[in-house]
């Protein structure tokens, strides 16, 4: 089997810090260019933007979009409709119903549609899982709470419409939490705190459930100064599990049972040279209708003004 | 066949304008019992809860759920797992995930969950369906204005987090939309405009489009309080159909080709009665969706104060 050739298109902080290292030591993968209106990769063919890539490009067999999820739609329409399996950077878009036309146009073409989810890749995310499985579940508490100055320097667009705010981390806590959790869950309040001059929450509180009435709290917060929580605490009739640095992580009443560094990324990209191989789709929309829902049904106040 | 015994749970306003004479006027459908905790119909029993109604009251083989929509999930989970067969008012919730679990329910115990869009039984609606799949569609714009203080007098719940403002009835609009068009749309845009005093918003913008970039505008505006509009205007290429009155009037060209008296609700009542017989479902959450995303990408403003 010859190598996927994939470009990137966005070429941003995710796509330098993650991206460029886990198509290099991906078998199967291959990096075949860059396009972004910005940046560049010495020794690659690069491009301005995603039409230019493929009207004049080399030979590529798959986009991966890491560009903000603003202008993402249009990308993947644009790659689908050339022939491309494309690969989308979380979330998969600004609005949940946008996916549809790609999945329809994915597999109306043959060719791979893949929504990532870096995050259930963390490695002690499948082991967690695995040990729920067998447990009877009593509540879940997330916290999820980082400093927005130190972790999204710059990334004005996190806070337009469409930008998430602090859900752009947040959904991926709820990412592992669909993941892990044996039934579906669901929003059933939530509170949304704006800063005045943004259109994203940087703060949210989520109240979830689940048909059994499972208890299900989600902390979100993007203005921790001090020690940083990407934290899943879940009781259960055999003990407490705390998955925590962002998955990296699983103890069992204090017990680490599963702890390894993060290849997130490589993950990602096997799954995607593996998908790509028949030309299957992998589009879970459950953590961003998650947070469609809050949005929706939330309750919003108004804080400080943010200044990056 | 014997009659479908149906309790109809909240007794506010759309249930004695429109629910109650529905299903008086349906074959098929007997009206049974009443749940509400401040309003009975003289002759009916009548309960303070649903779970006084379901243990307590004579035999009934369905509820329709006449709430708003923060406590419908509950009342329609405690009905299907007593049995009943589950008729919503729309929005069929105050997020889209909480139906996940109810359309399982409905399907484990061979019970009808019936999402209901009244604006769908409009008479013009069907005929405007069929006119458009066979022209091509250039453009679409949805016109939706009423004053909130004329159709929604006291119904405080709608400025509440989950209780959509101006969607309420724009969310009608958005039902016939999803129906006529022949492709699936999506929001990529949205204006929202929240009372300093509301968890809603009062009006808004929305554009929306189609894989194949159809332009599709839509405008709402709970402020309306001269001429009232609900209209729908569809420029193709044989023609401009405006459908109008809610879904009640087609013309095109200027040309009035169908227009009926509003039936709506007995239309509801007909399906209900057919669904119920086999225990078949019928949930489709695309408007929801859209509106979901509405508030997840719309940009917010914040506008006059809202005294009903």
């Amino acid at each position: 089997m010859t190598d996927l050739r994939i470009a990137i298109v966005g070429f941003g902080k995710i796509a330098r810090d993650q991206h460029v290292g886990a198509i290099a030591a991906t078998p199967g993968a291959t990096l075949a260019a860059v396009a972004s209106r910005n940046a560049s990769l010495p020794g690659l063919p690069h491009f301005a933007t995603i039409e230019e890539l493929l009207e004049k490009g080399p030979p590529i067999d798959a986009v991966s979009l890491c560009t903000p999820p603003q202008v993402r739609r249009a990308q993947a329409a644009a790659a689908l409709a050339a022939g491309k399996h494309v690969m989308l950077e979380k979330p998969p878009g600004t609005g949940v119903a946008e996916l549809d036309p790609l999945i329809a146009m994915a597999a109306g073409a043959k060719r791979t549609l893949f929504a990532t989810w870096h995050s259930r890749y963390a490695p002690a995310v499948e082991p967690a899982r695995q040990w729920l499985a067998g447990r009877r579940i009593a509540s879940v508490h997330i916290s999820w709470k980082e400093d927005v100055r130190v972790w999204h320097p710059g990334q004005g667009w996190i806070w337009e419409p469409g930008g998430l705010g602090v859900f752009d981390p947040g959904i991926n806590a709820l990412s592992i939490l669909t993941r892990i959790l044996p039934q579906p869950v669901f929003v059933t309040a939530a509170e949304l705190a704006f800063p005045a001059n943004c259109q994203a929450p940087i703060a949210a509180n989520l109240t979830l459930t689940d048909i059994g009435g499972l208890p299900v709290s989600a902390e979100f917060d993007f203005r921790q100064t001090g020690p940083q929580s990407w934290d899943i605490v879940v009781g259960t009739d055999q003990g407490r599990m705390i998955l925590s640095n962002g998955g990296a992580r699983m103890a069992i009443d204090g017990k680490v049972l599963a702890e390894a560094p993060d290849e997130e990324y490589r993950g990602l990209y096997r799954r995607f040279v593996a998908l790509a191989a028949s030309g299957a789709s992998d589009v879970d929309l459950a953590p961003l209708r998650l947070v469609a829902d809050a949005f929706l049904l939330g309750r919003r106040t108004v804080v400080e003004t943010f200044v990056d």
